[in-house]
This record gives structure tokens, sequence and C-alpha cells, in this order.
């Protein structure tokens, strides 16, 4: 059996996903700018993608959904073209994000700041989320977009999207939320919540790899980071990936029809586990089990080490992480545990487990077994934890850093 | 029969490019940062990838190649952080291209001059090429790069980058070619020719719309475009998509080996249809031949409305162009027709008809039928044409704008 718990790094194409794309990579392969028949025989299946798409979050036919390459080039769209638009050419000159976002937010947050821009990176708190007054009090006159992430990749802790799209409304600043760790995952709809951008990304939710969206609230303006044939409106031009575009439609379509029910299904298999490894003696799992998406578990091990925990799973067949893909390979502290006070040497035990619709009982199980055994397998030899031993009377506990 | 003569917009993906990605959607789906073997499972094929484009352009281990999302990608990459590079953060404030680029380029430097750098369009010779003394004569100290296409999508033709390559090497400027239209489709040797940085797309050449790639010789500097997670070494953020990248160097071989052979093949069909067609009577084909990448003919007919052509063809199962894809459905005159110095009604005449290496005999057997038949029908209810009649001793010429 191979086990892979790391789908909030990337997932499995769903195999319906795959064929609906399939015809449009041999056979209905026309550009869909051009005027002919080959190019038109793919508006009907990329009409239908756009349409799945504005279902999925609930946008508006005033609104705009625009696809890109990924999440990545979302973020990076909305953060570049707010500061060429309202802090190059317009009289603003500060951007607030997270101490937590992902790279994709605060790569780009420090090259604008080598540009010349203002950026705020706000604290979380103890269960890893940025407190809506936090938000508030950083607004300035001078703010031309907050960016908070709906959910953290890391810990799946869940944001107060909503209290902080008022208070952004209220202020007249413009709200970007990086949704990638919650389309598919949680409901999301932008009716009910005040966002003007919002990003999303495929391939956390069983579309493929190397196409995303962004949503624009009103179709507001937003110059482009990406110049030329005038695509998609003239907001991303390149010719259109029609075949991941129309697999895109279908994954959020799958993903999120009854995702109650699926979400509740996700969610007794990912407890299931929790609990039994909460079983165990000095472990620790980071935020509030209600407040997290229904498929992430963060777990720290006192006297392992992250990576090594990480190895010994995967020689047994079980993909795990540390904690983000994308800044997995420089193997440091996980800044989100670093950024919710966790001391350095927990910060370097955190293994995250993150489950998807695919996720069988049979793996949980096995799961559960092996990482048993590899927690007794390290600290059998694990430096500072054979020194002290077992915390005295020690205990599990959920949600515990600061509580 | 249906022909499909738009490979200038777009190609149909090889089957055999199809087969190597089908693994990496539903099987070998990991993300290949993650350190688990569902990642690294990832890694030998994406390592072929690479080998295989490192030596279709005949690239050095000291090069860097970035997979992009696309050409348009890649070419805003290139300008945008050159402006940022040179001229933001430098003492530049000068850019060279010319009028008849990719709309990519163009649209890009309209935005950057729009934030304040100088751009020179340079004008195009009778051929519709710029010749090397033009470029020479507007490099001036302040010119950070010159950006000009390797060949043209429009008429194929080829430019004299070899030459252009060594005026900047000896000025010292930065040279960029899109060289979208050229991989592929004729040899590209970036050894053989100074580049500092190439475009390039795979839906080109027979791979799937939605990736493409920078070279950068000996890797030097340039910021991202797109800010993240240090994928391609901190170069080009975003999770990779691997079944994309390991298509595109399938696809890269596939067109690059034996490219003599491929060219002599689709240049005889090129040339035999090119021949039937100039038996017709007031026709003109734009570049010289011999000149020109071998599977591309822009032919204009007088008295014929390009998109009347167009539709006529499209109703008989034959797909072709008025032009570049990325700017058909504005249905404005060809600019490199303007550019090259037609006149506004020959300048709306153009048809493009692009073939492949899958387009055969039969289908130019066809096509010549079918648009021998187009032209007469169309001129039969043509005001312009009805009014003049066939031009006296109406002959037919290659190449003939200013000759």
């Amino acid at each position: 059996m191979r086990v892979y718990l790391d789908n909030n790094a990337t997932t499995m194409v769903d195999p319906e996903v795959v064929e609906v794309m399939m015809p449009y990579f041999s056979e209905l392969y026309g550009n869909p700018n051009s005027l002919h028949k080959f190019g038109t025989l793919t508006h009907p299946a990329l009409a239908k993608a756009m349409d799945q798409v504005y279902r999925a979050i609930n946008a508006k036919d005033e609104d705009d959904i625009v696809f890109t390459s990924c999440a990545t080039e979302s973020n990076n769209w909305v953060l570049k073209s707010i500061y060429n638009d309202l802090i190059v050419k317009g009289d603003k000159n500060h951007i607030i994000t997270t101490e937590v976002e992902h790279p994709s937010i605060l790569a780009t947050c420090k090259a604008l700041e080598e540009l010349g821009a203002k950026v705020t990176y706000l604290p979380v708190n103890s269960e890893g989320v940025v407190e809506p007054h936090v938000v508030k009090s950083f607004i300035t006159d001078k703010t031309a977009l907050v960016s908070v992430m709906w959910a953290s990749n890391e810990t799946g802790m869940i944001f107060p999207i909503k209290e902080i799209g008022e208070i952004c409304k209220e202020r007249g600043v413009l709200f970007h939320s990086d949704a990638v760790q919650a389309v598919g995952k949680i409901p999301v709809d932008v009716q009910d919540v005040n966002v003007d951008f919002l990003s999303m990304s495929a391939h956390k939710f069983h579309g493929p790899k190397g196409i995303g969206a962004l949503y624009i609230k009103d179709s507001k303006a937003l110059s482009p980071l990406i110049n030329g044939g005038e695509q998609m409106g003239g907001r991303r031009s390149g010719t259109l990936n029609v075949p991941f575009i129309i697999g895109m439609g279908k994954a959020i379509e799958l993903a999120t029809t009854n995702i109650e029910e699926k979400m509740a299904s996700i969610r007794a298999k990912r407890d299931k586990l929790e609990d039994a490894l909460l079983e165990l003696e000095d472990v620790m799992v980071v935020g509030n089990r209600a407040n997290r998406t229904p498929n992430t578990i963060l777990i720290s091990i006192k006297g392992v080490e992250g990576e090594g925990m990480l190895w010994d799973l995967n020689n047994n067949q079980i993909g795990a992480a540390t904690g983000s893909a994308c800044a997995s390979e420089d193997l440091q502290a996980n800044t989100v545990m670093l950024a919710i006070g966790a001391d350095h040497e927990l910060a370097h035990t955190g293994i995250r487990l993150s489950l998807s619709r695919f996720t069988t009982d049979m793996e949980i199980d096995f799961t559960i077994d092996e990482f048993k055994k590899a927690v007794a397998r390290l600290r059998a030899i694990s430096s500072s934890y054979a020194k002290v031993g077992p915390t005295p009377g020690g205990e599990s506990k959920e949600c515990e850093l600061h509580h």
C-alpha cells in the first residue's frame, strides 16, 4: 500500500478530469482565437468550464474570472498590478499582508519593497490566524491593498475572511484573498464575503498543475501582469491552455458539488487519524479542529525531527510533508510554527498530513500503525528525547501552544 | 476531409507527446518539490525533458532554460524585468524592438512606455524584415535591450538574427529574440548566434498549449516576473506543470531531430501549394521563398477580402488565417502587411496558410482545388474585382510588394 497524505501540496488529477481534457490535445486542438472551426469547436467546452468556476464560488455575471497559469501567478498579478496602478501611478504607498502567507505573496511583497512599496506583515495569534482588529489598526489612508489567505496551507486554519472583508469595505481598501487552500475544501461564496480579488489553483482540488484563476469582483480595473494578444478580454494574454481550463472547470465542479457531504467524509477520516495520533505521548496538533480545513493535521512530536519522520514515513510508502512544498527543499524550521510562537525545536518537528476525498479508511488505518511505529523508532534513537525521557504524566493535546 | 493549415497559430499535440504526459496526471502526480517518493518519482522525466530542450537549441550547461506558461509570459518577463533591473534600478532608459513583433512584445512595450520607458519600434523593409544596419543606428548608450523576432508568425520571413546579435554584442547591449516561430521549424543554435534571451512555446511545435520556456545565456541575472516558492532555481515560481514540461521535452526532440529532412518534406508540400496558387491571376505571396520558414505562405488575392476567403475555406473544411490568431478577433487589416508598405486594400486580403509535418500531399491537393474554387466564387461577387476585371496581362508574383 502507498498512502498519499500531502494533498495540500498537490493532488491526484481526478480520472474524470483527465477524461474531459483528453479530446483537446490531438483532436480538438484549434486555437480558440482562430476564426475557423478548428478554433470555434473549442468554445462550448471553454464556456462550460467558465460557468463551472463561476458557479463554484457563486460569482455574478458582472464579475470577472480570469484563467492564469497558477495561483502563484494570480497572487503576483494582484500585488504587482496594484503596486503599479495605485502606488507608482497613484497616491497610495502601502500594502498589508500577514507573516504566514504563501511564498508567492511574501516573496512578491519583498520584491515590491525593493521597488519602493511599504509593506506591513501582520503577526498571527496563538491559533495561527490574523485577527480582524489587527488588520483594522494597520490600515491607513495610504493603504492600497490588504491581502490575507483564506486558509493556511500549513495548519489548515481558516482565517476570519468575512470580518476582514467588512473592515476593508468600510475603510475603502481593496481586499485580496489567496484562497488556494479553501476552494474545493470548504464553501467559498464571494457573495457572502466581501473580497475584491481571490486566487485559486486547480491542482489543489484534483485538477491539473499549471492552471489557476483570479476572481475579480465587479470586473474592476487591474492592469495585466502578462500583456499581449488580448486573450481573456485583454486581462491575461497568451494562447489559452484549452485542456487545462476545461479540466479546471470539471475539477471545481466535482470538488464543490455537495461539498458539505464531502467535507464530512474527509473530516471523519481526519479526526480518526488525529485522535489516534493524539494517543501518543508528547505530541501536539496545531489549531482548533473545528476551525481547520477538514483535511489537515499539523502535528509536532517531541524529540523527533520533522525531516527524520518524513524520511521514515516515506520508506514506509506514506507521503507527508513538514510544511509547504514550496519551501520544503531548504529544510528550514516551519515558518508558520515560528510565527505562532513555537520555539525553534518544536518548529523543526512539525509533520503535516493532508487528506483528500480519495483517501480511504484502509489508508488511515495503515497510516496510524506506521506513524506510531515510526515515532517509536525515531524516539529510540533521539538524543534529546532519550535524555529527558517522556514528560512525567506527559499527555497529548490539541491546540496547545499558548493555552 | 478536413485540412488544418493554421500551424503558425497552434498545432496538434503529437500523440507521442500525449503518451509521455499521461502517467503524470493520475499516477505520478506528486509535487516535484516534495521530499517523498510521490514527488521525487517525477524527477527523472523532468530532468530528461530539460536535457531535451537544452539539446534542441544547443544550450550549454552554464546557460539556464526556465519553463514558463507560454512564450507570451517569457516575452513579458524579459521586457518587464529588464525594465525594472536596468531602467528603474539602473541608468538605462531605452528598449529597441520592431513594428512587426507579436502582440506580447508590442503590448508589453506600450505598457512600459506608460511607466516611463523609451521604446523604438524599428520599421521593416519590403521583405518584411528589419535590417541589421537599422538596428545599429538606433542603439545608444542608454539602450538596455534589443528585442527582435527570429521569424515572423505572419509571413514566415526569417530575420537576420545572427548579424543583429553580433551588433548587440559589439555594442554591449542585451539581445532578446522571440523565437516562437523558429524553434522546431528551422535550426536554432544558440552557440552559433549571440542571443542573451530566447523565447519559445511548445504548442507551436506539436507540444501542449500552456507551456513555454526562456533561454538565458550564461544564466545571467534577470529578476523574476513571478515570485514565490523558489521553483526553477527561484527564477519562475509556481508548482511545476509536470506533464506539460515532459511533453515539451518530447515535442522539441521530435521536432528538431533530423530537422533538415523534416524541413525538406514540409517545404516540398508548401512549394507545391504555393506554385499552384501562383497560377491564379492577380495574387501575390509575401516574401522571398528561400528566406521563409518552410511551412508558411502569406498570399494576397486581389478583390477578395481575407475574412471572406477564410469563411469560404472554413465552409469547405480548411482552417487558415488572415494573420496572427492573437489579433484575429478584431478583423483589422494585417499589421505586418501594412508595415511592409502594402496599401490598405491589399492588407485586408492576406490569407496565411501554415503547414506542419502532419500535413499530407492529399490535403495539399484538396486545398489547391478548394482554394481556386473559393477565389472564383468570391471574385464573382466582388464589387472591386468585378468592376475592374482581371488586370490586363495580370500575372502572379512572389515577393512583389516593392520590387
